[in-house]
């Protein structure tokens, strides 16, 4: 399974905090958890040329993984478009945190992703509301992050096809943290959990959802776009 | 629009806590407020003969509000299978807390609709997912509820056709409080504030959202069921 | 009620065929009976300044209906960005037959709204899937259109949040032919009758779904699209 | 893998035509073609004592495939609501054709699983609406059935978490005949080909279909049905 981490890798180049936590990029930390179960990753940034992403790549990957937050602007539109159009045809797309205001995902929705936040060193518990749900396995009825930012609801996506995770924060806030979305003939996943200044990809848990995720995510079948005229049959 | 508050009418003949603050019953509190609205609102409690509904009476209905708790099982099937007849048939249907196991409403969802739980006098943050829901008119942001008992995820229900409102508890759960399903021609909206030792009722907000979920719930169609042998048409 | 029925009004300007059926055009048709609900009905066209669409107007406007085919491309992905947000912002949305392609509803979806068509003057059956649902109020088990363009599944759409009707054509194929979408704080109708060379739009049956989804489609709740930084509660 | 057929056994044993096609009854027709999948499968049908299910036998299954039509009134109450609990706590569970009325897959949907109906020897055409799901594998656009009875919408279900196929018959009417339901932990797919007095279940395709939703419904996680008195945490 050929898994790409791509990471927008601006806050690790300007904040010590976030440098401290993810000296190589958060993309680097996810792709080494990954790697552990025996899948081939690669990881892409948005300096690398075409922001690390061409077709001809994209066509061989199984699940995209994509972490943005201040630099969603600089992604250009092609090349959101670009992901989209490989979603739809077949290829996994896991939204982490702040990705839910990143062009592709945002695409993919249809709608403005907004949601409420506030950043204020809260604990969250993310809740698990589908244990049977594969991105679930091996999750406890709740597992604790020590401090995350706060996302809190109205959220505006579609109604989830499933929705896997809850969140509750130290403020009381609520948040549907894990949802999963059937598109064309891909499979997406929104995780909440994953504010750079937190050692949030460092935590068993999240790995593990994550790891799931990639599973779950996998496509089981990949088509090209096609609107195809058809001719008259004679049943 | 003519509206019937059911209340299996037990707490209140047992409990002085209870009876302190739902004098007349639970469904009298919510009967009053719902007339204030200009309805026209019936009552009927387990031990009326028949449990107070006929199939000529929920006929007049257009919709059907439940409450129960601790005597689900003394209401016979036939009565359980006759509420989900009428909502199948257009009636509306609103399920009041611990109605989450309530025959009718188990019936109607099909799954177990089980879920974690706790008494421990917490107060709960009932959050607005859903802002646009009619529902949610007039209810801000959030409302908080001084006492309430605490329903925690997992809450086995099929996937809701709408997420209203999601709630947090002081001790961190999440449950999602307040869903919309599409059965046959009727519509369900199942609800979670209410435990009969706390006040619930009596505030504005619960009141709000139940006054919005019966004009939701209104049927804009009924039809008896049918499973018709059609004749073949000549298009 | 304000309605805007907006047309790209090419095929009227070149095609006898077209013109003979619709003189001034789909969108002068389409206006005419929704006047005879009583409604304000206002009409735009491609070639209008602006496309006809500011947001000025948009926010006055309580439903807006697509009809465009050849010239999608020719619409400002500026005014499909504004036709989006007015949507999730409230504004009722109905895309009709070729809108299926339209770049305002693609926005919308998220997905290719691609599916498989042909023109030979079949016949189609549009059958209700869902006879309780508002938008199909006075239509019976089936109604005929004796000459429409056949789209066919697969239909590259979310899956749809309510299914009312599906249509099968005279060579056989099967559609969903009328779904509807909850969007942010907007609700979307696709309806597939509409290929602009038949009289699609003078049958009764036709005009009663649109008379219908306009009035389904009524904001009940408008509000700016917002990402607030939110305040710590203390409950 | 483990599953179980069941099957009412009534028409083979009383009607010469479907003997003729079903000599031993349809559940042994389906048996045969599952374990050429390399599956363990065993059968059971309404006369065996307790209709040949038990709960330590179900435990042990994870699939049961269920066929039903005119002795469905005949299966103990005890019976389905077994069957119910066991799909909730995670065994697949596979409704073929008159099974939309049997009382284990009307107790999982809520509803009355009503449809329109009429047998005069049409051809079906099963068209593929969502060829990325893994039941649709190996699956063309669309494939025949020389001759079916025909099932008419409206069809009285929730609305599909899943739609996969979509038919059309001779005389046009239109049915949802594949549709996927997530309940409990367990997986539920409605089929609708499989009248008796035809060798629907000879056909290559239709074996292909059983044979994918066989995999796609396989437990991922079982847990018995529970509603736990929790304690409150220390977050």
């Amino acid at each position: 399974m050929k898994i790409l981490v791509w990471n927008e890798f601006a806050h690790e180049k300007t904040d010590e905090r976030v440098r401290a936590i993810y000296p190589d990029g958060i993309h680097a930390t996810i792709a080494a958890f990954l790697r552990e179960e025996g899948h081939e990753v690669l990881t892409a940034t948005l300096d690398d040329e075409g922001c690390g992403l061409s077709e001809a790549l994209l066509d061989t990957v199984d699940v995209l993984i994509w972490w943005g937050h201040i630099r969603h602007g600089d992604v250009p539109d092609a090349v959101a478009e670009l992901v989209q159009k490989k979603v739809l045809e077949g290829m996994g797309f896991i939204a982490l945190h702040s990705a839910h205001h990143s062009k592709p995902f945002k695409r993919l929705m249809g709608t403005s992703c907004n949601l409420s936040w506030r950043e204020d060193g809260d604990y969250e518990l993310v809740w698990t509301a589908n244990p049977s749900h594969p991105i679930a396995a091996g999750i406890d009825r709740y597992f604790k992050l020590a401090h995350e930012e706060v996302y809190g609801e109205p959220f505006d996506i579609p109604e989830a096809d499933e929705t896997v995770f809850l969140s509750s924060y130290e403020g009381g806030e609520v948040f549907r943290a894990g949802c999963c979305f059937y598109r064309g003939c891909g499979r997406i996943f929104y995780f909440q959990p994953g504010h750079e200044t937190y050692p949030t990809y460092l935590q068993p848990e999240v790995q593990r959802v994550i790891k799931n995720a990639v599973l779950w995510a996998k496509p089981t079948y990949r088509a090209p776009l096609a609107c195809p005229h058809v001719k008259k049959i004679s049943p």
